[in-house]
């Protein structure tokens, strides 16, 4: 049973199902986590303080004061920091600073919860009367939903009941008002509680919650939000101008549209909905395919903070809200669980690695809350930090630093997953992972090095048990060593995501290619029979056999620097190449290039040679990737440096590139 | 004196004044006119019926009624109509039907006005408490402005004063309440009153509007709206963030940045203000060397309506609002008068032509307030029509329709200016022109063909005189011919807005150079004494002589069609090609293109061929481009064919591209 955020019901329909118990404990991940952990979420409270947050949740227990901030969502900041602290708190429950932090929140919660269950100090302090009168607005239901998730986060983590108790409050008022022959018929215009009360179900087995989750799913897309919307913006905006299982394509407010999708798969699991299941699969092939940047990044639009047309992906005013990348990895999880599929979480971690952790600054105190592909020389700026090529220490509308907290918290559950058959490794992080009846430890300095040492420790005596290791759509070849010594290995191709495509193969999308002799199995969870001992295809290596405690397979995925070039409809980025490594996608920032050099001037020839070294000083320790470029103006040589994505914006401001020129 | 929207005083310090007498009487904007005058103009008073703007009227007169609309400018849009339809009044006296329109709004407006002076149904109607209260958003200084111009059009048109009147009541009322030692030291969110109260103080000769006028530029950037301000646009979107004097770059909500220049422009005249000169040259300078899309459109985001930063022109989201184009002219034109430099009536053309005429659909009943320059195939449109590249009837904010009506009313206003030492003819249109002491004739088929007749009808008889005629910066040659036959051949070289350069030359900006032997005479106004007897330089060619009534000159343009390249600093349409002919900007329109290929598979390599041709009956009659163009999917040839951008947009919905990928 898993304790992540996800915990699906025995009646779940899905092709695999999270892990039992997952723990990072080395590389990559635990050193972003520890920041994450030691840094950022301890100064959570302090920055909820400082907006205001906390003296809002006083007020409102008080009865005395006025909202502080901007917006009706402010409570939800700490709904999401909780949510953040209680995995936190699963795994160091030692940790007294972050468990008094919590206690503290949680009385604060309860404190300022209204006798009816109400709790939104926006609508407590400053507009009463307005209650469950502004849906499109109002954030209620949102809040509600992230009110629930930190409770069952909280419950999962400790045990205890006490956060549950104040959102099942919330919960049974909600359901008293909406719903068929209820008070209100209507949607919030920030999904997000669909997904929450799928869990809360899950967490409760209360099959009520399920029914209002899919009250929520099934009413939008009606319209009824119509009077509120932005005439500008349409009621696309908030995935109101047309049902979820009729939809083409994601549109709108991109972690709107995701939240719900995230719902949506939910929903679709539990109650093994094949319209719906199938309107998800459809909606994200169409994100995937034409509105998605390299960097797992979401959002073309500062304007409605919005998904552009299909292929609209400029990376200058690349929205790509770090909250959006979060919703997506939320999204694609489920999708991973809901179908085996490795091409979901081949977009988890290209969004991990890339739009998603460039929003969380290195020393995890400076945030970005919108992550463009390229900053000009000559950048003006915006209005507001929330906008800003420049990190932040806070926002005004704060909802990414707690989300990124809570992600990084739960970070682990995202790794693998179990079915019936075996273990399948989705993501490459040192650690323990626990899930289809055995328990393997991973052993990895990945991304900066391609060797990943899975050894099983538990696994089924008696019977055959299939260890599944993702190979990456990135990734052209690869070696695999099981622990009889065979050998496997595979060259093949890739596409990335907005048909992004390397230059050194032109294979069909997702599809890996076998090499060796090896055969070929069938997509899909690995459930369905295994015919091979060994098998490659669809994004998957399989291997079926008896293990013993000890067994050691090692897998070598080759990271050469690959030269990517844009698909050529997407033109905001026609003539260009992008450099990526492994699930890395690079940038070159202006302080790493010569001086006396105009950023703008800066060009990459495409038959460029590429090195890559490795420089333990910058950025806390990362492989570069050295490239022969040209001045443009003269022709004449330069030598560019470009840095992983996600470190960018750590030092001196600057101008800033994904998509370099190639003339 | 002048009897358009410009009428210098005496002691203006100015290189140039405007045209005594104007007049349009052939050709292709005497076409456009045609439509304004008998279909757009008549038309308006019912559409202002229709969105409620004269109810708003009525209910303010009566003291009943509530406010119609979603703007509290909503009044304006009745202000620009009369602008629009005195300046037709003026060369149309005997249009019974629009000066009966005109009675009757002025009468209601009158029946509005407040005892005090103040009039705006918005703040009369729906929040009387807030007057001047708003002065971000509330637009009572925009309105007045618009009312003030409205009220000198009027008073020019017909001699009559009861629309100045009320203009004047409402000027006295701001002027009670605005300035040092007054009630409010404050500026409006939208500037416009700025250059109307210049025009007023021209109008009247009563320096207190000047000394206004000069109070409201100054007062400006300074922060007073600060509290108002979008936290993610900032100060910068009302151009409160830094005073005119010291800025670098135009920035922000494009329309208000633009107005608020034009009036910067007439203050440097009246006031004879270099440090204010120097700010509008360098600001211009900053905008079509970085902001300003081949179009001249001007705003290069949806988000806050706004210009980007330097080289942000995306072709997809470009705003390049019709009204945006409107203000250009507006400010531009006043540059050329102040300087005497053809470089701003280089824009100005370029502005008619392209990015506000696109905005004016070729009925007159349809418009476009954006203007962008890519639609793609998969096109998902927007909220509202606005927003979208679709024309529509009238708008929500429908500031864009009056504003193009009265553009195009005072048009021949905008087209030829003199000095003391002759008459300078800046845009070539069939018509009669006096100004400079003399009168001229154009007969011309421009921009279709090359040739303009140019007859001197009236010029002083005992002394020489000058004739000034522009040379385009996008022509490489030319050939004039004088009366005496004398024949002088030039060739060139140009760039366009944002740094657009042809192929076919490299020669600095704005300069053309001599050719044939002629002497190359200095930049600025003609005033400054002419050597040769015809002079090229610095955009004019000049033509110094005794004329005799008769005298033509014929002056050749070449207008074979170009491949314009972009700067490439221009990202947004890096490996692009534009279509350009004389004066116009071409695209290809969906609808023109073979059928049975992807509109997102056409590209057009830079060696193709070019062709021209007439087709009488597309769009109201055209000249053509053909292009030898490839599918980049198979590399096999198709023809394209491109038609002028001012008439995209007005037959099937479909993709639309001015920038053509090579590839």
């Amino acid at each position: 049973m898993s304790s992540g955020p996800i915990r699906l019901t025995r009646r779940a329909r899905t092709a695999l199902r999270p892990p039992s118990a997952a723990h990072v404990t080395g590389g990559f991940w635990a050193e972003r986590r520890r920041v994450n952990a030691e840094t950022s979420i301890p100064r959570g409270p302090a920055q909820l303080e400082r907006a205001g947050n906390l003296a809002n949740l006083r007020a409102a227990a008080s009865g005395r004061g006025d909202f502080t901030g901007d917006f009706p969502f402010q409570d939800s900041d700490v709904h999401k920091w909780l949510e953040a602290a209680s995995w936190q708190l699963a795994e160091r429950p030692d940790d007294k600073e972050v468990a008094a932090q919590v206690e503290e929140l949680i009385r604060l919660l309860a404190s300022a919860q209204e006798a009816d269950g109400y709790l939104q100090t926006y609508y407590q302090l400053a507009r009463p009367d307005k209650r469950w009168q502004e849906l499109g607005r109002g954030h209620e239901l949102y809040c509600a939903g992230h009110l629930i998730q930190a409770a069952v986060a909280h419950r999962r983590a400790t045990g205890q009941l006490r956060l549950l108790a104040v959102a099942v409050r919330f919960a049974v008022h909600v359901e008293a008002l909406f719903g068929p022959g209820r008070a209100i018929d209507g949607v919030c215009g920030h999904p997000g509680v669909e997904t929450a009360l799928v869990e809360l179900y899950r967490e409760t087995l209360e099959e009520r919650w399920l029914d209002l989750a899919a009250y929520f799913v099934d009413r939008r897309g009606h319209g009824l939000l119509a009077a509120d919307a932005d005439p500008r913006l349409g009621n696309a905006y908030w995935q109101d101008q047309v049902p979820v299982r009729e939809a083409r394509t994601v549109s709108g407010h991109a972690v709107r549209q995701l939240y719900l999708l995230a719902g949506v798969a939910d929903l679709a699991a539990e109650r093994g909905d094949p319209e719906l299941r199938s309107a998800a699969e459809r909606l994200w092939e169409a994100m995937v395919s034409s509105k998605t940047y390299p960097t797992g990044g979401l959002g073309a639009r500062h304007d409605g903070e919005a998904f552009g047309d299909p292929h609209e992906l400029p990376p200058d005013r690349a929205y790509a809200e770090t909250c959006a990348a979060i919703a997506s990895v939320q999204w694609s999880w489920r999708m991973a669980l809901l179908t085996g599929e490795a091409k979901y979480s081949d977009l988890v971690e290209r969004t991990l690695y890339n739009g998603f952790l460039a929003g969380v600054g290195l020393d995890g105190t400076r945030w970005l809350y919108v992550n463009p592909l390229q900053v000009r020389d000559e950048y003006e700026g915006a209005g507001a930090a929330d906008g800003t090529a420049r990190r932040t220490p806070w926002f005004r509308c704060a909802c990414c630093p707690p989300n990124a907290m809570r992600l990084l918290a739960a970070l682990p559950h995202y790794l693998a997953s179990g079915d019936r058959a075996g273990l399948q490794l989705h993501q490459y992080a040192t650690g323990v992972y626990e899930a289809g009846g055995g328990r393997v430890r991973v052993a990895t300095e990945y991304p900066w090095e391609g060797r990943i040492a899975v050894t099983v420790e538990d696994a089924p005596a008696d019977t055959d048990w299939t260890l599944s290791l993702r190979i990456p759509s990135w990734c052209a070849d690869f070696t695999a060593t099981a622990p009889d010594g065979t050998v496997t290995t595979s060259n093949g191709g890739a596409t990335t995501p907005d048909g992004v495509t390397t230059t050194s193969h032109g294979a069909a999308k997702g599809a890996v290619r076998a090499g060796g002799g090896i055969g070929v199995t069938g997509g899909g969870g690995s459930g369905g029979g295994v015919p091979a001992a060994v098998g490659v295809g669809a994004g998957w290596l399989r291997m079926r056999r008896r293990w013993r405690s000890g067994d050691t397979v090692t897998l070598d995925l080759d990271l050469i620097p690959r030269l990517v070039h844009p698909d050529p409809r997407v033109d905001a980025a026609r003539g260009c190449v992008a450099l990526e490594r492994g699930p890395l996608v690079y940038c070159l920032e202006g302080v790493d290039q010569p001086s006396g050099v105009r950023f703008d001037d800066l060009t990459l020839p495409s038959g460029s040679a590429l090195a890559v070294r490795h420089d333990p000083d910058l950025l806390g320790g990362v492989r570069v990737i050295s490239a022969d470029g040209r001045r443009r103006s003269d022709g004449t040589a330069v030598p560019l440096t470009a840095v992983p994505y996600y470190g960018w914006a750590n030092r001196k401001e600057g101008p800033m590139r994904v998509w370099i020129p190639q003339g």
